[in-house]
């Protein structure tokens, strides 16, 4: 593909704040044809290639009457949704290139890559197109909380608490199983800080008698190697692993270590084979 | 509020299909207002205090230009997002209200209710709304696969795998960390049945060798225990919980167990207080 125009760079349709982290250059548009480019200092076949190849794509995104589809930003170790925009063309081939989640403003028209302003940018692991090519997640690492208000993801607003007129102390996010059990631990922890009596808890006496916890991890790890040497059967070993799970997490809880360091080290080592990060770990 | 009107189903603007799983009556609409209701056979005065609830509830949507606001269905155990869609009031209504997630198809000008067809619904468990009031997560357990394509979410197409070239054997979902480490391990199981060699790997080596799995899970466990008995520091407690999940997880997939399964043990648990929980279990 010969690409004699693609050295003007068209500032209304790409931002400059929206090319901001490329980088080796910048983002760059055919005036004949409306397509993006990638540029480095030094061209290179490859990067010709790759310009090719994210034209392609794009191609095959079903953009809506306004050149626009969904994108939604999800972390990649806790599976939090942590925003929803909208992209266009230039949004997508940018958060590719920088690897920081990028979006279209509808109110403003213009690029914007988040954290931009707060500096808690969403680092792309990932990007999926869904079944009918118009839907988008960027999965990623945030930087810190990504909605404009502190909050670490913007949905905090449980309709089905408000119908039921349920109290909510705090922001309520949108948690999922594993994220909702450490934070109802984190609660039954902070009770026991502030002298609430609360409901009967057994987590919180585990949090109270570290030599307790210890020792009922022990015996439900044990239980759940049980279910294996003794063949019992699934839903045994379910239970016991939800044991295990839920003990070990009160441990971190204590130690005031977040379930999402934890997979964020499991991510970083199964990067490697188990038996190359092992090496890697002796060295 | 008074609601003289609200007695006359307009099927044009609310379909059959999506009050289909009302529990106690159907989705009217105020002819006037073009408001809403929730009938029952006997209508109380909870029945119109819920109503008044819901309108008021979605009087605070930012619905788009065409009556639209974007939901994602995500599920509730393992946070994997399952589909996106466009909803409209009577969709969040229905949804409010038959618990299942329902959507407005933007090409048949139509609610309909994921799972109508295929009889894998999502149940709601709980709705939230973003900061900006114009997004909205549907929270819920799916009954099976979500995609019509047969796969478990919408989202297997990976950008970043297509622009290096990755052979993906199958479908590659958007995984976060703890699936995708469940899919990693799955997928070493799956070599030793059909004798591919693959990488070396850790993992073969346990899934072989059941009593070594079982001593590495005990002493895992033993080493995260030392980690608050003899006060290590943070990053000591993460990296050994990730060696107990890990190993946990390579027994779960020797047992054929999900994850899911398990986070959906706890969740069910700890709807209930841990002493209350325990009680019933000895009963």
């Amino acid at each position: 593909m010969a690409l004699p125009f693609f050295y003007s760079i068209q500032s209304s349709s790409v931002s400059s704040k929206g090319c901001l982290f490329l980088p080796t250059g910048g983002c760059l548009r055919d005036k004949r044809t409306s397509r993006l480019a990638f540029v480095s200092a030094k061209k290179s076949g490859s990067d010709f290639c790759l310009e090719s190849k994210v034209e392609t794509l794009l191609d095959g995104v079903k953009w809506d009457d306004k050149g626009l589809a969904v994108a939604m930003a999800q972390n990649v170790d806790t599976g939090a949704i942590l925003m929803q925009g909208f992209v266009n063309r230039d949004a997508v081939a940018t958060t590719i290139s920088s690897r920081k989640a990028t979006f279209y403003s509808r109110s403003r028209s213009t690029l914007w890559t988040k954290g931009e302003s707060s500096k808690n940018f969403i680092n792309i692991h990932n990007i999926f197109l869904d079944c009918d090519q118009d839907s988008i997640i960027y999965l990623g690492k945030p930087d810190g909380p990504t909605c404009h208000t502190g909050s670490e993801t913007c949905y905090y607003t449980s309709v089905l608490d408000q119908l039921n007129d349920q109290q909510v102390v705090g922001d309520k996010l949108a948690l999922t199983t594993l994220s909702l059990l450490e934070f109802t631990i984190s609660q039954r922890k902070a009770e026991l800080v502030t002298s609430q009596n609360g409901k009967p808890s057994w987590t919180k006496c585990l949090l109270l008698d570290g030599k307790l916890l210890c020792s009922k991890i022990r015996e439900e790890a044990d239980e759940l190697c049980r279910t294996l040497e003794e063949n019992e059967d699934k839903s045994c070993t379910a239970s016991e692993m939800a044991d295990v799970l839920y003990h070990a997490m009160v441990l971190l809880a204590l130690k005031d270590v977040n379930v999402e360091d934890v997979l964020e080290v499991l991510r970083l080592r199964f990067s490697k084979s188990g038996i190359e990060e092992k090496s890697s770990r002796k060295s």
